[in-house]
């Protein structure tokens, strides 16, 4: 069967608004303070399934789950000058109490490095504390002055996954910024989400870091997504707050410090990444619901009832095999009128019981993706819908994987890359000579954002600004 | 072996926070902002174990996971006169994003049901869509003028679930009360909690509530704690709104709500209630490790090995039956000091294996709350342990409800319950007549505060103030 995805990749943006809304996932524009959404309860099912393997990832890897207070004062906030400068026009601020004017405004946490490095001084006095790494997963909030859109740019992040690290020495910190990005990495392959990992450029660097490592996806309309970024800290943190542990040798130092984040713009990728015009297409590691049993009225009430009555053992089987399955036996519908409900909800499977399946002992599978169908002996149910998951799961990564790479296009010169990104190409990799003066002319030339470059130098023919041999390739993308 | 509890029942406030803090729980008074309290890494187990088992009982009676933005505009609290009148010294204001000055102030939530009856208005439009039961857990902020206390008087409630229905009468929202009632009974029962059940007075039900029931436990120190309330709404937050459905004869009416909450204090309750002076003891359903092996070295190096080979191939066995275990095998501290520690933080059982065990091929169990010893054969070892774990459950609740149930007693006269709960005893009940003026003065006579009455009525004696003929008993005590 065609696929269409006409509405999906040429007009993105409201293929997405519609999804949300339509498929009950996330309710936004209505609730009266711009860039704040609702999770409804399938979307916090997505959401939950996300967050559940972060933590999985996290918790294997040695880190502790935390939760710190929203409310940063002030004082605090504005310890680390860089830091404080990238946030300040960001941040919201609470300045009273009932009728009181509080003595000192408090923030909306914009992150937690202020907070959790103040606690850390607190808690970790030695080298044989450490190292030490911790996360949370909570609310924050940018005053975002920008467009806001649904879970990409919002106003609260409300799925804010922060790590924050401490390490005695900088080289140990640097490996954790690289265990950051193997852990991110392995997450995304997970949910099937093809990326780039960059170094992002000096001036893109987060505010208060040594550096920053990002991974970067490019959406069905062409534009990049950052969608999880990794920061070694060194001792910006720590020497602000005056903040020494003790050595084996009796010394004290300023430790170092990684922090690393992933926020909502996952979940919205995972629902847009596979989608087609009839809905989202989940990965079933993260879709609430993995299979929707579908009755097939018969010709007579009784053969209905019958059908119904095997659709009913069909779904228990399943659920008996902790598989999440629903059996959608409302008599107000239509099959076709479900189909369309369960395709916009990106449910990756769906079992179709009809005369002829009760006659014959089977179930009929149908794909999500491909829109392929398959008849299984009832015997072989939960291996047959298990092995089906695979090939999905398998499937749209691959198929991701293939257009992401598509997307990503080297260029010999400026005005190349140029017209690939106003094209909505997706990434454009260009010579570059290292220097900042010619990343920041190219940022301006082809209106668009500097990803930076990729970890291991990868020269390439000459500077597409200066001339000069590159040094590395430069990656510029349209962003979100 | 004689347990002490002086520590514990005689100063228990000091108890408490020696707890939480030398058990890495929750870090207290240290951050800068009033009421703010840090969940530490093993805290925050205890407080997932906590809303892993009131997801799980919501989750079974038709209740939807949902997440609503912290902000509230100022014009949508306000919609609800009653409301706001009992929230508005409480909450906090942004007023600043950035530089600017907000348009509208947005206030912290300090709970949700505007937010909330505004979305269910958008989403819930006829009869057949009722009833309707959503919940989140979230951090609610409340402007406490009163002396803050970690977990149970804060400004940040950090765990606070809350759950909002929606229904097409009075009738069906009052049995959602008693159901959210129900749940909350069995959630409490499940944690070995006690509470008594009441239905709250008038001058005390909730700002914008037809009524309120509440369940109360008592604290060590003979201070009842709130720590549960189901409201009915009634048609307060639907008529303010003007939000109405359509029945099945096609009129249109506004809805009745009901909400129900819970919040820290749950866990600052199962923290407490089971006390000694080594420190808590955790019920193993929330106890982040359910038990704790302690190698004792042997007199030779090498039978010192064996020995913790032996523990190791303990610690595996148990793991491996999805029991949450974890060996101390540091070797910079005695047995002693180990015991110690893992006292503190409340593990239920802790297994021995020195050479004896070693020997003879057993583990030796024992008891965090009854101090008691068992050897048990490495063969029936997750056997004996789960057993043991029921056995501590089934104690525990045991211990707590007589400790409570000796503490609520009965009085015929003002001045004898007023002498019970000034030396602290618990909860006094006394004869009322039903008048709000005579249970105000009640209050004010015993300088202690209300807590209702039994759902059933109790009529027994005649009105502690007028001396009229009691229609019920009423509930009394120093509160937190």
């Amino acid at each position: 069967m065609k696929i269409s995805r006409e509405k999906w990749s040429s007009n993105f943006s409201e293929w997405f608004d519609w999804v949300i809304s339509q498929a009950e996932i996330y309710d936004y524009g209505r609730y009266p303070v711009k860039g704040s959404g609702v999770w409804m309860p399938y979307g916090f099912k997505i959401r939950q399934n996300v967050t559940t393997l972060i933590r999985k990832l996290l918790d294997e890897t040695g880190h502790e789950e935390v939760l710190f207070p929203l409310l940063i004062p002030e004082t605090l906030l504005k310890k680390e000058a860089e830091h404080i400068k990238g946030f300040e026009k960001e941040v919201f601020w609470v300045t009273h109490g009932g009728e009181d004017e509080l003595e000192e405004r408090f923030a909306l946490r914009p992150t937690s490095e202020v907070a959790i490095t103040l606690m850390e001084s607190l808690w970790i006095k030695g080298y044989s504390q450490l190292p030490r790494k911790f996360y949370q997963i909570v609310s924050v909030f940018r005053y975002e002055t920008k467009a806001t859109r649904p879970m990409i740019r919002v106003r609260e992040l409300s799925t804010f996954k922060e790590a924050h690290t401490v390490h005695e020495t900088f080289e140990d910190a640097a490996r954790q910024v690289d265990e950051a990005v193997e852990i991110y990495s392995k997450f995304f392959d997970i949910l099937g989400i093809p990326y780039l990992i960059s170094r992002r450029p000096e001036w893109d660097k987060f505010a208060g870091a040594e550096y920053t490592i990002a991974l970067d996806t490019i959406m069905p309309d062409g534009r990049a997504l950052q969608i999880g970024t990794a920061h070694h800290l060194g001792q910006h943190f720590t020497k602000a707050m005056d903040y020494k542990v003790q050595r084996a040798d009796g010394s004290h130092v300023h430790p170092h410090q990684t922090s690393y984040g992933i926020s909502d713009r996952v979940i919205a990728t995972v629902i847009s990444i596979n989608g087609d015009d009839h809905g989202p297409i989940l990965p079933p590691v993260v879709a609430p619901i993995e299979g929707v049993i579908i009755p097939i009225p018969g010709k007579s009430e009784e053969d209905t009832e019958k059908i119904n009555k095997y659709a009913m053992e069909v779904e228990s089987v399943l659920k008996n095999s902790g598989i999440r399955v629903a059996l959608d036996a409302s008599e107000d519908k239509t099959p076709g009128e479900k189909y369309y409900i369960w395709e916009l909800k990106g449910v990756p499977i769906r079992i179709e019981i009809g005369p002829r399946e009760l006659n014959s002992g089977t179930a009929f599978l149908k794909r999500r993706d491909t829109l392929e169908g398959k008849s299984v002996k009832r015997e072989e149910l939960v291996k047959e819908f298990r092995n089906l998951e695979d090939q999905i799961s398998a499937d749209l990564r691959k198929r991701a994987w293939e257009q992401f790479k598509e997307r990503v296009k080297r260029f010999q010169s400026l005005d190349e890359a140029k017209k690939f990104l106003e094209n909505r190409g997706g990434i454009a990799e260009v010579p570059w000579c290292g220097q900042d003066s010619c990343g920041l002319k190219i940022e301006e030339q082809v209106q668009a954002r500097v990803l930076g470059t990729p970890l291991k130098p990868e020269p390439s023919g000459n500077c597409v600004v200066c001339g000069k041999p590159s040094t590395n390739i430069l990656r510029i993308a349209k962003t979100y």
